[in-house]
């Protein structure tokens, strides 16, 4: 017996087999593509791409393509699953495009937001994706945008708004994200619901925040919205803490602003042995890459993040082509991933088990 | 009652406060840092940058360095959480050595190695590290990287291993991985053990079958390795195709070659309804940020990141400074964590069980 598949022979007609199936293509388009042809269409000649670096094989010299010119793309961090995602998914369609991203990673400590800006400008990029960046915060100067902005570098924005800065704006709509969340949660019979969020300088959390609010009022019509809200970092430690304050409150549900927070709550749950979601409900934001492996599957409000990453690369292109700005946001609606961490209330298997049994 | 803790008053006592308690030193030590006191040690200034950062504090203007030159940093993409996690540390190591680190991030379609190379000769980097690249690709022509030796730009290499490249490479120790995977469950009572294996053009997947079938010979007597190997993808869905080959043929225990992979095999088994690991043992290799979280939490080989990293930094600034190239390669040791995904083999329970009951 032999378990070895075929794509480890290094035979080349195997070889093409394995790329015309990834690429769902015939094996004599496939050597089209590779033979430079120009008869390919260009989708096809991407697909055949595309599966060539799936299955790992080294692309051929005369696929080098000319950059049309670099794009800066600035994210966070990358211990939130969502910003490699997010960078991933722009880094390919930026591509496609025919620029070259040069991706800006930020840690504590190391090189700042403004300091790669500066080399941003050094290499005359010809437009800059800003994800979660300091426009998202709202005691930041914006000083640094519109400078920017002023020499001509077209800008686009992923999650944060600013009405000053002349840019496009892609944001996930937060306010329904927490009506879809605190929805469920009290369709599951929870009346105790907490949110779990990081800090308010942040619009993102302010938006979440009044999203939760408003949908506290609506649909228990609860407006001490302030008393469960439990601020601390976008985390799991901040999750952590702040999970910890809503527990010792009495809450049976938590809300958090990032699945990292989610984790941080699954972990204080069960710190208390309380089960996840027996005793306690928990969801998570943003639908990150491998979450539905975690334990308990995690119930997720998922940012779309292709269509969003889509948007922001099609503003940008459009502005780096043609000079226009429209400086409005786009919000994109969130979809409720419902999975394994939220469940009926203790309270409400409480009195469905009394009037089963009366 | 309010939840709402200090980060988000905007008082810039408490902010101060913050500061110094995430930094671990006094308030009066953080003015020092904020205000530019040229007195304080460049550790203690670190550390106050540091806590600034984690806090999501903008930085004083004042704190904009120059930077030293640039240094690419190619990685193959961002799905696989080790390879975000490699990024953020070196970013992190480059920065604190005064260089801006430029990431290079690949997907299915997108930009490839060689043209990320174009561009980061064309704004003549000072040197460039290379994760998991075609360098650890045993079929792939090396000349890319020969013609940057021979322009004088210093290179590291993490993972994989050329012996005609004229640089220093810095890997994980993958004979000992194995070794330590298959010991484990040997310990537990499996002897139908498989692995789970990424594309042999990878040195990196050879030498894990080298050590594996070494291990299988030494703690089984087994010579019959080839039979336990199942070659796919590192993907998720190679890990569950691979699995899916290894569980027809009895094995009741997989090693893999990734933790992508391992979750693919825990994957497939779950679609057989089988516990893991009361009926299969999974073992994942990385170590990937959160992969704690996961259901079971995955027992797996700990790449040391950190250490890597450090040395790969600590190699290329000193080739960038004194041009001195050791072309040997270090192997780091992993170690093996064991969590949830790992058991008492089915047959070592059955035997056990009958020894208690007779």
């Amino acid at each position: 017996m032999s378990l070895t598949t075929s794509q480890t022979t290094g035979n080349s007609k195997t070889r093409l087999t394995d790329i015309a199936e990834q690429a769902g293509v015939s094996t004599a388009t496939v050597s089209r593509v590779l033979n430079g042809k120009s008869s390919v269409a260009t989708e096809t000649r991407q697909a055949v791409l595309a599966a060539l670096d799936i299955l790992g094989y080294e692309r051929p010299e005369k696929f080098r393509n000319r950059s049309a010119g670099l794009v800066g793309l600035v994210v966070p961090e990358l211990t939130n699953p969502v910003f490699p995602a997010f960078a991933q998914t722009i880094e390919g369609l930026l591509s496609q495009r025919g620029y070259t991203p040069l991706l800006c990673t930020q840690s504590p400590g190391g090189t700042s937001e403004d300091e790669y800006i500066d080399m941003l400008q050094e290499h005359k990029v010809d437009g800059i994706v800003f994800v979660a960046g300091l426009h998202a915060d709202t005691q930041a100067s914006h000083t640094r945008y519109d400078q920017l902005r002023t020499k001509g570098i077209p800008l686009v924005f992923i999650n944060g708004y600013a009405q000053d800065i002349d840019a496009p704006f892609i944001s996930c709509d937060d306010l329904t994200a927490m009506e879809l969340g605190v929805r469920h949660l009290v369709s599951l019979g929870h009346h105790k619901i907490g949110l779990a969020i990081g800090p308010q300088r942040f619009i993102t959390a302010q938006r979440k925040t009044e999203g939760f609010k408003n949908a506290l009022h609506k649909h228990l019509g609860q407006d001490d919205g302030d008393q469960h809200v439990a601020t601390s970092l976008f985390t799991v430690e901040g999750g952590q803490a702040a999970a910890n304050e809503l527990l010792d409150s009495g809450h049976t549900a938590i809300v958090c602003g990032s699945d990292l927070m989610a984790l941080g709550a699954v972990r204080a749950a069960h710190q208390r042995n309380l089960k996840v979601p027996e005793d306690v409900s928990i969801i998570g934001y943003d639908d990150s890459p491998l979450i539905g492996f975690t334990d308990p599957p995690l119930t997720t409000i998922r940012q779309p993040v292709a269509t969003m990453s889509q948007a922001a690369v099609s503003g940008l292109v459009s502005m780096i082509e043609s000079a226009t700005a429209p400086t409005s946001e786009l919000q994109f609606h969130p979809e409720l991933i419902v999975r394994n961490s939220t469940g009926t209330s203790p309270e409400a298997r409480l009195a469905s088990y009394r009037i089963n049994n009366n």
